[in-house]
């Protein structure tokens, strides 16, 4: 498909400010021509930048917003000091009037979901939207949620998030029926919360004819070897996976620089591999895995990391393109089509009638 | 200080059998002297063992036990299978009974844990014990707790287990006053749950006068910086990161051994480095931070990993002969008595009225 995906950027959101956002816009334009951007932020900072990055001029629309969203104000601050007039929202106002495919903030993630939510509006039928981040694995790349949208969540959700997981699995890894689990501890003993046992019954009667496999308990372990396509959890849970893999990683790569920089021996082995280790780390660059995808939304929105620079951003607006590309929302609202999701609200609501969907 | 450490060791825990127990325990009497067994299980199997295993025959004892909990015996079942008569619970009633000083298992998580509360009962003033992991971090070896003991938990149980997990660090790090974390979700947006606001409270207006200093709220990635000395979450969480962390330690694990395998040039650069890649392997080796710790028990219980090796219950082993020189339980009683407890119970319990400890 060579059709054009645009995107919308907060270019305000990050905190290292819109010039790595726009080097970043740069850099994702060399790997895919057709893109065409709409950055929202302050004129007087932007304009000077395009004329800088000059290969993003012809592609690129500006437009002026003032109010900033700042990287510690709350949710509801956000919602009252940003809404209408904030780069943020700006930038998903855009893909809800329809001029753009795809919306992304590297902003504060709390601000940016409650802008989304209010702005985009949850998909019919979604009770929650969700954090999805893209986790290397093993096997192969597998999707994990909720990373942090929402603390808590009761069964009902976890099958929401498990539905929105296998259609983001299928539209990222062209997966017809991926396999999901729900995350849980050590699975001899205590089996977890009832509302994790209550998510896994809704889901093995569905599993199979819903556009997903479910597979069963994981553990935290089964992340990294990729047991399934896609691990289901609440946001809080979610969240501490992923930040203390991500801080399991950096330690376990210090101590193979340590290693490697021991003796002299070693030193001259690295020398000898360097090829080879060029490539792992550029493997364990986390910046290569950049961008995590709000799911449940009216349309798509990914969230880039505040902290990143510009390959990060770089790595996100690929995401936002892919996602775009391979029809994302069209695969959701797929995916709640087959999920028999009448029987799943009479199972977890004391409605004796589900509302029709 | 060279008094000898009495270790009673449940022989049938684990997947492997009571071989690579006793083997476990021969490697340990090698590195620390002053050590005397009593392992419970079948006399039948124990006894050639020790006979192989001949060093360790005038350390130890055989108390025979009929009865072996399985891995996959819910822990209410094990309860009433084994109570009395069990190697597990044999091994728990040595410690009660004061003829050794500390009891380990490799055995099902969930029914030692059940036992142990049964057996030795909770500490005064504790409302729930926990079970602690020692974490190896970038900057020294912290206290991850709770890793699994039990699901859930409020503000007073975080309390707890912050005091409990102080009294382990003091006892493991000779530390006067360590540093505690409540894990939780991003510093900027959503702060996480009430229950550890409140916890976070509480530890706030008692740091510095109670054995320990708060520290604020810490995230998965400070876990593996080392950002503090005690990592306090329940038990569910704590399950998955510490879960999460073992398998990104492995898959790390694997990416550097496949980049050292990539091609000539780095095959010949990891024979360079072969000195300083055997001593990573070394510390990343999980059999040689085996062994998580029971807390809060009248008695200190030790749960060694059940697919573990000889290395590992080695390892196990060596903690538990740590835990009991260092004199855990007294320090524990120390912290808790330093505490204030009365005021805890008051600010998170209805009670007008706190019991007295």
């Amino acid at each position: 498909m060579s059709e054009t995906i645009r995107i919308s950027v907060d270019a305000m959101g990050g905190d290292k400010g819109p010039r790595v956002v726009v080097h970043g816009a740069q850099l994702a334009l060399k790997e895919r021509k057709n893109i065409r951007f709409i950055f929202h932020g302050r004129k007087e900072e932007l304009e000077p930048l395009l004329d800088e990055f000059s290969d993003l001029k012809p592609v690129s629309t500006v437009r002026h917003c003032d109010v900033v969203i700042a990287m510690e104000d709350k949710p509801s601050n956000a919602l009252r000091k940003g809404r209408g007039n904030s780069s943020m929202w700006a930038a998903l106002q855009s893909v809800k009037d329809g001029e753009a495919d795809v919306a992304i903030s590297g902003g504060n993630t709390g601000a940016l979901m409650a802008m989304a939510t209010f702005c985009l509006r949850p998909l019919e039928g979604v009770s929650r939207p969700a954090l999805a981040a893209i986790w290397p694995t093993l096997r192969a790349d597998i999707i994990v949620l909720d990373v942090g949208a929402t603390v808590g969540g009761d069964a009902r959700q976890l099958v929401d998030f498990s539905i929105l997981g296998a259609a983001l699995a299928r539209a990222l890894f062209d997966q017809e029926e991926p396999t999901v689990g729900l995350l849980n501890v050590g699975t001899e003993e205590v089996k977890g919360l009832d509302t994790i046992k209550e998510a896994a019954r809704i889901l093995g009667d569905a599993s199979g004819r819903a556009g997903l496999f479910y597979h069963g308990f994981v553990e935290g372990d089964d992340i990294g070897k990729g047991t399934v396509d896609v691990v289901v959890t609440e946001g809080f849970t979610g969240n501490i996976a992923l930040k203390t893999a991500e801080g399991t990683a950096r330690q376990v790569g210090t101590y193979v620089r340590n290693a490697l920089n021991a003796n002299l021996l070693s030193k001259i082995g690295a020398l000898f591999a360097t090829q080879a280790l060029n490539a792992l780390r550029r493997k364990l660059d986390p910046r290569t895995v950049n961008g995590a995808v709000f799911l449940g939304l009216n349309g798509v929105v990914i969230k880039s990391h505040g902290g990143t620079d510009e390959i990060g951003v770089k790595s996100a607006l690929g995401l936002a393109y892919e996602m775009s590309r391979n029809r994302l929302i069209d695969k959701i609202n797929d995916g709640l089509r087959r999920f028999p999701v009448a029987s799943l609200a009479a199972a977890t609501t004391p409605e004796p009638e589900a509302k029709p969907a």
